[in-house]
């Protein structure tokens, strides 16, 4: 088992690995932390989706005022799912690139920019920010991950 | 091809690996059921979402009756978003995390506790079981991956 | 670095491998496309989610008509969901199948079976076309994964 071991902990001792877990592990950390902001924002502002949910806060008819809608929390949970359509195929297609045999300036580059311009665009969502900033930063981060697919393919096409 | 096949599969024989493969083969698959259970509501409840859905059920206005939401059709859906957001941070921080070289019992330990958790939270969602039920199930899920994004961190860790 | 950089080569240089990161970036691709699509229809719809998304079109009470829901936009937006929910876990277990060494053509026929379902999935989805070939196109895709899975079990199973 050592010896399988060994072999394993050579990927991850590759630095444009180490750098994909890295960062692939922050921007996963960042999109979980938007479930915690859901669950903050349901509290504060009593709007839940299941009946079970407001038991706490009263029981039968009293209760059901707070199955509701509320505006800030259907903006967190649009952000979530942005994050999903986003942040998913980042890390997807980050790891093939990672395995594509990238440079590691030029990886760095990559993911870089990509956290960076995910946490830009929550803040953007969450403050929330005049347009085009939500807007830019989303592009930014779908152009990283565009340009990532593109070296894939160039390294890896096999139809 | 042969001698790269042997290279490969020496990845799936490595006991971490392969603990790592099942587990995460079993959640997706679970996270899979949840398409399953929500047609099944949606044919049992005729609650449907697209008009060409509805067609076998008649025509024209007939028809439009059957374009509606259903408590229990909404219910399934949002457990089975509750999953893409938790499920997909598992399978991709996990992935990192068996190939951080942790020990085996500890890896099975995360690995139990989150399928465990995970099949839980479904259950307490769809009966529904009264709270704190899903909210624990959610959070012991939770916490096993936010484990071992601190042990990705603390091993690849290059920003 | 070289030395490492080689040994991660051998991954990609595996004609299973080259095949799922080529069929894995385009799904992924695909996907990330129907962000796009929801763009160009609430642009041209005039149907917005963000308060701050409508600024373009007015200032205050004047712009507020734009945050409305509209069939078009819903409908990309239920078939990005759908995308969500069967191209993640053919990504996650699509890179355990390819790690547990089917043959070329095998893991081909999943791959490229696959793909083309998606694809004309979302065809089916979007101009509409008439039931059951949306329901035909999403089964296919659901058989093919669970078909890998039944693949990864089978070569990985350790509880």
């Amino acid at each position: 088992r050592r010896g399988e071991m060994a072999k394993l902990t050579q990927l991850i001792d590759n630095e444009v690995f180490r750098a994909y877990a890295t960062y692939s592990a922050i921007v996963l950390l960042k999109m979980m932390l938007m479930s915690l902001i859901t669950t903050y924002f349901r509290i504060t502002r009593k709007a839940f989706a299941n009946p079970e949910d407001t038991a706490t806060f009263g029981k039968g008819e009293s209760a059901k005022k707070y199955l509701k809608t509320d505006p800030d929390v259907e903006r967190v949970r649009r952000c979530h799912l942005n994050d999903l359509e986003n942040i998913v195929p980042f890390v997807g297609i980050g790891l093939l690139y990672a395995l594509s045999g990238p440079e590691l300036s030029t990886a760095l580059l990559h993911f870089r920019i990509f956290a960076g311009a995910r946490i830009f665009h929550t803040f953007a969502y969450l403050i929330p920010l005049p347009q085009p900033g939500r807007g830019l930063s989303f592009a930014v981060g779908y152009s990283v991950t565009f340009s990532m697919a593109y070296k894939v393919l160039k390294t890896a096409w096999l139809l």
